[in-house]
C-alpha cells in the first residue's frame, strides 16, 4: 500500500511551487512596460534625458507593484508553512488568488502610463485589493477545513487573517480619499500597507518567540 | 549500487515541476495582451473610459483562459498524484500536452480582439480541445503502461478519463452551434465545462471518501 | 557536522530546477510572436482568413522550436538522472547551455517572419546546433570529472554522447544543402533529427532493459 | 508535535525555488528585445543583412546580461548551500535582491539600443551594481544572524563577501572612466568582472579542498 501521507505532502509541495512560479512570473513581467518609445536614436542628449525622466513614474510603480507581489508572496510563504494538508477547494481558492496576482501587470501598466487619471487609480486599487482579500479567504477556509497544523496557536491564526486584511483595507480605504486629495496622494497613501505589515510582523514574531519558549500542549 | 527507485522518483518530480512551470508561464502570459492602445495621454476622461470599456471582452477571455489553464493544471495535479512511475513515452505525451497549453495565449489574444469572427471561435475551441484531449490520452497511456499506483480503484481511473473528456466535448460540441447561434452564445456555452467539472469532482470525492473508509485489498 | 552529501544533493536539485525554469520559459515565450498584425478590425472575413493563413509558417516553426526545446529538455532530463554529483565547472557549462536555449526565441521569430531568406536559416541552424552541442559537452565533462553514477555502463555513456550529437549534425549538415535546394527543403530536413532521436532512444531502452535484467557488478 | 526543523527546511527550499524562478525569468526575458524592425519583408538581401548587423550590439549585451544574471544566480546558489536557516528579514533582503535582478531587462534594452549614450551606461552599471551589492548584504546579514552552517570556516564566509563585491566594484569603478574613455571602453571593462570571479572561485576551491582534507572541529 502506498503512503497516503507522502502523496499528500507531494501534492501540497506542487501547489506551493506552482504558486511560486506564478508569483515570480507576475513580478518579473512588470518590467516589460519599462521601456523608452521608439525613434530616439537621433535626439539630443538633453531630449533623451527628458524622455528617461518621463519613465520615473513607471519606475516608482514598478517598485510598488514588485513590493506588493513580494508582500503577497511572503504572506503566502508564511501561511503555507503553517498549512500541512490540502484539499481540492483550497487548491481552487489558491488558483483564484493566483489569477488575480497574474493580473497585476495590467493595472501596473495602466497606472504607470495614466497615473493621473482617477479610473486608473481605482482599477489598480481594486485589483490589488482583490488579490489581497483572497489571501485571508484561503487562510480562513484552511482554518475551518482543519488544514492548518495543530501546533499553531489560535492567536497566530487570527493574526494571520488580520495581517492579510491590512493591504485590502488600506487600498479600498484610500479610494474614499480620491475625490478630495487627487490621484497622487492616494497612491502615496499605499505606502501605509508596508508600515502596517511591519507592525503585524513584529507582533507575530513575539507570538513566535513565546511559542518557542513555551511550546503548546500537544 | 544506486537506488533505482529514488532516481525514478526524482525523474518524476522533475517532469511535474517542468509541467508546473509551463502551465504557470502560459497562464501568466495571458495578461500581456490586456493593454490600452498608445496615444491616449491627452484624450478626455470619457473617451478614456470608452477605451477601457473596449478592453472588457479581453478581460473576460483572460478570466476564461486562466480558468481553463488552471483547470488543466488541476487535473494534471490530480493525475500525477496517482501516477508513481514514468517512462520516456509518458514524458513525450506530456510534452505534447505542454506544447498545446503553451499555445493557449495565441487563441486567447485572437478571440480577445476578434471574438465576433467565427474563425477565431473555431481556433480557440480547437486549441483548447487539443490541450484537453491530451490529458486523458496521457492518462489512458499511463494506465495501460502500468504507471498508475496500484491502490487506485478502476472506477477512479475511469472517472479520471471521463473528467478529462468533459472540456473537449463541450468545446467541440459548441462548434456545431456556431452556424445557428453566433459567436457570443458559443463562447457563453463554454461555461458548461466548469459545471461538468464540478459534478465529476463531487463524484470523485465520493469514491475518495469510500476509499478512505474501506481501503482496497493489497 | 552537516551532511556534505545531502547538501550536494540539494545543490544538484537546484541546478536542475533552475534549468527546468529556463527551458520552460524559452519554450513558452515562443508563442509571443504568433500574432496577427494590428488594424484587422474592419477587414472582410476572407481578408482576415488570408492574414490568418500567413501565420501558418509561424505556427509550423513554433511547433518545430517547441519540439527542439522539448527534445533538449528531455535529453537534459535523461542525463541529470545519471549525474549524481555536481561541481562549479559543470554548473558553468550548464549555464552556457541555458544561455543558448534562452536565445532560441530569437531565431524562431526570425525564421517565422523571414523563412525564405538563407541567412535566417543559417542563424536558426547555428543557434540550435550550439545549444545542441553544449549538451554532449556537459555530458563528456561530467564523465571525465567522475560526476556520473557508478552504475551507468560505459556503452550508455557513449550512447548519451551520440544521442546529443544527432541534432547538431543534422542542423549543420543541412546547411551544406542550402546553396542547392533552397531554404524550404533545408527546413524540412530538420525533421530527420526526430527520426534519429527515436532510433537512439530505442537503442538506449535496449541497454536499459539489459541493465535491469543483469545489473552491473558493484 | 510537528517537526519545526523540517518546516524550516521546507520554507528555505521555497525561498530558493522562488529565487530560481525570478532569476530564470529575468535571464530569459532578455531575449525579447532581440528582434528586427517591422517592414523588412521586401528589402534586398544586402539591406536585410545590414539590419541584422545592427542587432550585433544587442546580441553582445544579451550575452553580457545573461552572464551577469547567471553569475548572480551562481553566487546565490553557492551562498544558499551554506545557509541552513532562514528568517523573515533574510527573506525580505532576498526579495530586494530579486527586485533588482528582475529589473535587469530594462537597462539591458536601454544599453542595447542606446549603448553610445553615457546615461545608458550609467543606468546599466548602477542597476547591476545594486543587484550585485545586495548579494553580500544578504550574506553579511545571514552571518550576523547566525543563519550560516556551523561548519563553514570564517575565511570562506569572508571570501564569500569579497567575491560578491567584485562585480559592484568593477561596475562602479568603471563609471569613473566614463568622462575620459567613452562608453565603449567602459562596457569592455566590465569583462574584468569575470576575471575576478575566476580568481576568487579558484581561491574558494582551495579552501574547499583544505576543508575536505581536514574537517573543522565540531
Amino acid at each position: 500500500v502506498v503512503d497516503r501521507r507522502e502523496i499528500e505532502t507531494r501534492g501540497l509541495e506542487r501547489v506551493v511551487f506552482f504558486s511560486d512560479a506564478v508569483f515570480a512570473i507576475a513580478a518579473t513581467l512588470l518590467v516589460i512596460d519599462l521601456r523608452l518609445p521608439e525613434g530616439l536614436a537621433n535626439v539630443s542628449d538633453s531630449d533623451f534625458n527628458l524622455e528617461l525622466g518621463k519613465l520615473l513614474p513607471r519606475v516608482l510603480i514598478y517598485v510598488l507593484s514588485f513590493a506588493m507581489v513580494g508582500l503577497y508572496w511572503l504572506v503566502h510563504w508564511v501561511r503555507f508553512q503553517m498549512i500541512d494538508r490540502i484539499d481540492a477547494r483550497l487548491v481552487i481558492l489558491n488558483l483564484l488568488l493566483l489569477g488575480t496576482v497574474a493580473l497585476i501587470p495590467f493595472p501596473t501598466a495602466l497606472i504607470g502610463e495614466h497615473g493621473d487619471r482617477p479610473v486608473a487609480v481605482v482599477i489598480y486599487a481594486l485589483t490589488l485589493a482583490a488579490a489581497g482579500i483572497l489571501g485571508p479567504v484561503t487562510w480562513i477556509y484552511a482554518d475551518r477545513a482543519g488544514l492548518i497544523r495543530d501546533d499553531i496557536p489560535p492567536q497566530v491564526v487570527r493574526l494571520g487573517t488580520l495581517r492579510g486584511m491590512s493591504a485590502p483595507v488600506v487600498l479600498l480605504g484610500s479610494l474614499s480619499l480620491l475625490p478630495f486629495v487627487g490621484a497622487g496622494w492616494v497612491e502615496a497613501s499605499w505606502l501605509l500597507i508596508f508600515v502596517f505589515q511591519g507592525l503585524v510582523t513584529r507582533r507575530m514574531a513575539r507570538f513566535d518567540d513565546a511559542a518557542e519558549a513555551e511550546p503548546p500542549a500537544s
